[in-house]
């Protein structure tokens, strides 16, 4: 086990209609406030108009900045630097999933931080300050509601590009599950995948004797495997259900899970290219990328691939050898992402295979990707092909 | 699933070496300290030292008072309050376990509260103020390192009570998995029992939909009895193992595995009345009372605790009916409790049995105890009767 710090900061409220105490949250630390989000759902949900009743009543006034997209804009980060700078707004209220958030935390940072904010997503600065922010989820997938994590897409570039800094993680986040009932199930699927990504990308390490963590990881995991079931068998509106996969998908990104390890974020990576080129949901394009990496990883480390078989999905590793089992494990995985409707192959979508040489030079970027194994070029180049083939092993 | 808060904002600082980093983070809060702990133990370590030498190169000066006792005394408390209003100290920094962490959280609620005390155990009044503490573990066992919660023994009754409140939480705390390796091996085995009564109190509940928590629980407590096997097989210097024993004690304490229910603590308070009559290390009176407790409850919630037996120590519940698995449990349990030399019965230890009527009154004395069921005197009875002997079923 490695030498690790933890703290996190976030106050969750978690329940039903705890989007009331929207105001009462805010009003603790800003009296004018900019309200993020992007227009379309939460505002045909009455959702927005709850959380302005919400303000008025604690008598915080707000500015709206609407109009975020799925993968968040440059565009309209800069657009909300200004208005907050201009206005002099002192918090930023993001109501939405990940992307509202993640273009709000943006927003904080470039409020407070002279020069142009895409430096800090190149890597040329950090800094330690940002506007404090709250939100409400609405999308339980990101885990962008307790994390230091920011992720903004370049449309010059087109360029995906993470922050990850302490002083971005939300004061508060809401969450309510009753507000999920209406998400599309591709949505709900997608939010699935991402939360159980961001576990993976902890879960695999070759750090030893992080056995807490790996335990928390896998019954996080099976919790969601479970419940996602529930919702794809009738259970929309099954509270319960919905609550275990708001809940998991916070404690999937807050920090707890790789205490005392470094994850692994290849994955993450090469799905970047995805949506950055074809406009690929986060969910989709990871529920491609997750079992083509596994592969190519299953003779680097059959026994933790194994484990992962046995532990989550119930692979008896006693029947099996270690490779056949980590096999068994993957294909089980598959099996459930495509029993969501999540694609799992490239052609399961519109991505063009003529571009995978593209795609691999453009993920190594900044040098190689990935701790758990480090990924040059000619890896991630597999990788893109063993997502493309329908039969390859 | 309950509606529910959670924010724990405790830095912990974990790993090799780290005591070294108590001047740095107590610098962020004071240049002048009230530095706590037995004078035992950590003096004799050189640990005690070496937190000096940190501070010293920060600049920050202390006011030193020892004499801390397990089950921390009241007196002790008073004479820390006096001490701090009269060198007016900002920040208490406690070294040691549980006890010291305690000690030092009554000080730093009497420091900045006018009036007795003893008033806010007896629950006469309520407070959100207190000094900030900071901590270096090197018990791990009571969790009070991240947690709100504080205990004290009041020599007068004695009486034993405790406080829960938010602004306790220390700000940060230190935890070197190494500074455990010369702890006697009782202690051990009462820290261990300590942590996992933490997360039994928490996992016995009635909620239904926690499906996250079971999981965390159990992932917790499945971790805690592996490593408890290792260092009592020669592994006393075995960091891994101390390391997991030492993160469990954190995490099981620190708030996140009872969100979305209540626990239930009627164990600690039969437990308390053990410590308080016959000075009972805190974890052996509850390796005595929750194999009672468990008993008493087999058929007021058989599944619970068939699934506890199942999911904790590997009981096969295809083969047995749930109350011979529940049974089969508590069997296995307690023959962990013995294996880590802890007792199981009163008959193991200096406990008066004609005193079991006394203890039960006494037990009730702020009325029925327990969340999970309500235990009533005569409950309470019962309970410690099926502790006092040794082939009750």
């Amino acid at each position: 086990m490695r030498n690790f710090e933890f703290c996190n900061k976030t106050k969750i409220i978690f329940g039903k209609e705890t989007e009331e105490r929207a105001g009462s949250e805010t009003a603790q630390y800003a009296k004018r406030i900019l309200l993020h989000h992007s227009g379309g759902h939460p505002v045909a949900s009455g959702l927005i108009n709850k959380i302005k009743e919400s303000l008025k009543k604690t008598g915080v006034e707000w500015v709206e900045l609407t109009g975020v997209q799925p993968n968040p804009l440059l565009s309209l980060v800069n657009k909300g630097i200004e208005i907050v700078k201009k206005e002099k707004l002192e918090f930023i209220l993001a109501a939405g999933g990940g992307s509202a958030i993640d273009s709000a935390k943006a927003i904080a940072v470039g409020a407070v931080n002279e020069g142009d904010i895409w430096d800090f997503f190149e890597r040329k600065r950090t800094t330690d300050k940002a506007l404090p922010v709250g939100t409400v989820l609405t999308i339980p997938a990101a885990g962008s509601e307790s994390s230091l994590s920011c992720v903004i897409t370049n449309e010059a570039g087109p360029w995906k590009r993470s922050i990850n800094y302490p002083c971005i993680r939300p004061v508060f986040s809401i969450l309510n599950p009753e507000l999920t009932y209406s998400l599309p199930p591709y949505q709900t699927a997608c939010g699935i995948v991402d939360m159980m990504a961001h576990i993976m990308e902890r879960y695999f390490t070759k750090e030893p004797n992080v056995e807490l963590t790996d335990e928390l990881c896998e019954g996080a995991l099976r919790t969601i495997i479970r419940n996602a079931r529930k919702i794809f068998s009738g259970g929309e509106n099954d509270y319960a259900a919905r609550a275990e996969i708001m809940w998991a998908g916070a404690l999937a990104h807050n920090g707890l899970l790789d205490t005392g390890r470094i994850g692994d974020w290849a994955s993450h990576a090469l799905d970047h290219e995805l949506s950055a080129l074809f406009d690929i949901a986060h969910g989709a394009g990871l529920a491609i990328i997750f079992p083509a990496w596994m592969k190519y990883n299953i003779k680097e480390d059959t026994p933790r691939l194994a484990r992962f078989a046995a532990k989550v999905w119930g692979v008896d590793g006693a029947f099996y050898n270690y490779e056949q089992a980590a096999r068994e494990g993957i294909f089980r995985m598959e099996n459930f992402f495509r029993s969501i409707g999540m694609p799992v192959r490239f052609s399961d979508t519109n991505i063009d295979t003529t571009r995978i040489p593209e795609m691999a030079k453009r993920v190594v970027h900044f040098g190689t990707i990935g701790n758990y194994r480090k990924l040059e070029e000619k890896d991630a180049l597999a990788i893109y092909k063993l997502a493309a083939e329908r039969d390859e092993w």
